[in-house]
C-alpha cells in the first residue's frame, strides 16, 4: 500500500501516516493550528497525534460532542466565533481528527472561514477512513436535510492511520464496512466476492485502501459531482431520507445502518427496472442482512419519506434521480425513478 | 466595448445585456429561477428584466431589505429555508439583481446550498458593475467582521446593463466611483489622469468597462487570491476596519466612503515607507477629497481599530499585511505594516 494522489493533494496511508503528518507540518510552517475532535478522538487518538507531532502540543483544541445532530450551523457559528476571537488568519490550519461528522463539519467550516483556510483530515473511524476523508465533499445538516449546506473543497492532505481502528467499538466498525460494501457493489465485483464474510477479515487495511483507490479513480474523473461521481451516492438517496426521518423523530441511527437499508431498497428498484437480476438482488440483500443485521421495519409515512427524498441533491426538475446498480460491480447514475417503484421497494423490504 | 471572458464564464456588457440574458436563459433551461433583490432593484430594475426575459415572469422573487446589515447569516438561513421549502434543486438558478450586498450575499448562499447551485449577477449599482460582480468573491459579515464567511465561486455569467445606473441617486453613484478610482490608482495611471474631474464624465460606461478589464486581468492571474490579486484590496484593510466600527456603533456608512478614507490612509503609509512621493500622496488625497468630499474625523479608539484590523484576511502570523501603492498606477501586496505607521496615518488624516 502506498500513498494516493488525489485532486491536488496526497492521502498518506499506513501505520506511519502520523510521521508523514509530522514532516508535513514542519514543511508547511502554518502560523497556528486548531484541532477539531470529539470526546472519543480527544481521548483515544489525540495523544498519539501529539506524540508523533510534538509541535501540536501547543495547538488549540476544539471539542464537539459526537453525533450527527452536532453537524449543524449552530456548531459552525460557535466555532467561527472562537476562530475570530483567537485571531485565526488565512494561514491557520484546521486539523479534523475524528469520524465523518468531524471531517464534514470541519471541512465546511474551514472552506468558508475568511473564504477558505487550509485544513487536513485525520480520519479515526472506518467510515471516515474508507470513504469520507477523500473527495473534498463536506457539509452540515440544515432543517433536517443531510448535508444540505456544504462545499466541495480540497484538503491540504489526508492522513489515514489504520491503527486508530482499534479505538472503535464493534458497532462503529460495522458502520464503516457499509461504505466498503458499497464501493464493491458499484465498482469491484472481485472485492464484493472477497467480502463474503468480514468476520474472517483480520486487518481491514487492504479493503480500506482498495475502497479509497476505487473512490479516487471516480472522483478524479468528476471532481465537482456533475456526472459519474454520482455513483458514489448509491444507497444514499433512500439512505439519507431514512436517516433524516429517524433523526427528526429524535432517535439515533448510524449512517451505515441507513445506507445499508438504502442499498437494499435501491437494489430492489434496480431489479424492478431489470438492471439487475432477481438472483443478484437476493444475493445483495442476503449478504447485507447477514453482515449488518436486519434493519427494523421502515415505519415511515410515505409522504414524509417523499418530502425528504424531494431534497436529494441528484434530483432534477421535480423528478427523482437515483444511482442504480447495472450489475454487481457497476452502477448507473441520473436514473429517473418514480414513486410507485420506491413504494414497492419499501413494501418488499418491510415484508421480508 | 465587448464582452469579457473571465475565469470560466462570460461578462456581458452593454445596453443589450438583458437580451444576452434572455438568450442565456433559453439555452440553459434551468428547472426554475429565484431572483434575489432589494426594495430598490425590485421596483426599478426587475420590471426591465422581466420585459427582456419573459420567462422570468414566473420566477420566485426573494426580497431582502437593502443595507450592509442584512448581509448576515440570519438572512442566509431564512433564504435557505425558502429554498428547501420550495424544493430548489441543483439545477435551480439564483439571479442576484442588485448592488454589492445582493451579489455578495446571493453568491455565498448559492455557492453552499446543496454544495453549490448555479447563480448569475445582474449588478444594478455602479459599485457592483465596476467591481463586485466580477471575480467570484462573495461573503457575509459575521460578528462585525466584513466578509469573514464566504467563498470564491464562479457565477455562470454576469450581465452588466449600464442604463440601470439611471435608477441610482447621486450618493450611490459616487459610492461606486471610489472603486473605479482604486482600479486607476493600482493599475492605470492614464485612467487616473482621465478621472481628474468626474463631474465632466457624461456616460460612465467606458470607465466601468475599463475597470472590469483591469480587474479581470488581475483575477485571471490569481483567481484564488493567494498573491497579486491582493492588490485589489488597496484601501480596504483600513477601509473595512472603519466600515465595521461605524456599523458596530449602529451608524450607516457607504462602503465607498470607508474605502476612500482607507485609500488616503494607506497612501500615507506608502509615503512613510517611501514607496510613493509626498507629491503623489498630496495629489491622491486632494483628488479623493475634492471628488468624494471630506470624510469626518476618524474618532475611533486605537485598540478597537487594531482589533478590527487584526481580522483582515491578508494578515499573516500576527503581522499586518497591506497592499500599498508603489506609484500611481502600480501596487505592491503583502507589505508588512506596523501600528506606529497606522497611527501616524490616522493622526495626519484627522489633522487635515
Amino acid at each position: 500500500m502506498a500513498n494516493i494522489k488525489s485532486n491536488g493533494y496526497t492521502l498518506y496511508f499506513g501505520n506511519n501516516a502520523l510521521l508523514s503528518l509530522n514532516s508535513f507540518l514542519i514543511k508547511r510552517n502554518y502560523s497556528r493550528c486548531f484541532i477539531l475532535c470529539d470526546e472519543n478522538s480527544l481521548q483515544h487518538c489525540l495523544p498519539h497525534v501529539v506524540i508523533a507531532c510534538p509541535q501540536l502540543g501547543k495547538a488549540d483544541i476544539i471539542e464537539v460532542e459526537s453525533g450527527e445532530q452536532n453537524k449543524s450551523m449552530e456548531t459552525c457559528t460557535n466555532i467561527w466565533e472562537i476562530f475570530l476571537e483567537q485571531k485565526a488568519d488565512k494561514n491557520t490550519l484546521l486539523i479534523n481528527l475524528g469520524g465523518g461528522v468531524i471531517s464534514d463539519l470541519g471541512g465546511f467550516m474551514a472552506s468558508v472561514f475568511k473564504r477558505g483556510i487550509p485544513f487536513i483530515h485525520i480520519p479515526t473511524s472506518l467510515l471516515a477512513m474508507a470513504d469520507a476523508c477523500l473527495g473534498g465533499k463536506n457539509g452540515i445538516d440544515f432543517m433536517g436535510i443531510k448535508n444540505s449546506i456544504g462545499t466541495i473543497a480540497r484538503p491540504e492532505a489526508v492522513f489515514v492511520c489504520p491503527p486508530f481502528l482499534n479505538t472503535l467499538d464493534e458497532h462503529h466498525v460495522l458502520n464503516g464496512w457499509v461504505e466498503v460494501f458499497k464501493m464493491a457493489l458499484i465498482a469491484d465485483k472481485k472485492m464484493w466476492n472477497a467480502l463474503s464474510d468480514i468476520t474472517q477479515v483480520g486487518d481491514p487495511s487492504a479493503f480500506i485502501f482498495r475502497s479509497l483507490e476505487l473512490k479516487n479513480n471516480i472522483v478524479l474523473k468528476d471532481p465537482l459531482d456533475n456526472a459519474q461521481r454520482k455513483v458514489l451516492n448509491f444507497g444514499h438517496s433512500l439512505g439519507h431520507a431514512i436517516e433524516s426521518l429517524v433523526m427528526d423523530a429524535g432517535e439515533d441511527i448510524l449512517h451505515g445502518a441507513a445506507v445499508c437499508a438504502g442499498m437494499i431498497l435501491e437494489s430492489h428498484i434496480a431489479m424492478q427496472k431489470k438492471f439487475i437480476t432477481a438472483k443478484d438482488y437476493t444475493e445483495i440483500k442476503t449478504r447485507l442482512i447477514r453482515t449488518f443485521g436486519p434493519m427494523k421495519t421502515i415505519p415511515f409515512d410515505k409522504n414524509e419519506l417523499l418530502e425528504k427524498l424531494g431534497q436529494d441533491k441528484k434530483n432534477k426538475a421535480g423528478t427523482y434521480r437515483f444511482s442504480l446498480l447495472k450489475k454487481i460491480g457497476a452502477c448507473a447514475y441520473d436514473v429517473e425513478v418514480n414513486q410507485k417503484q420506491i413504494f414497492k421497494a419499501i413494501e418488499a423490504y418491510n415484508k421480508a
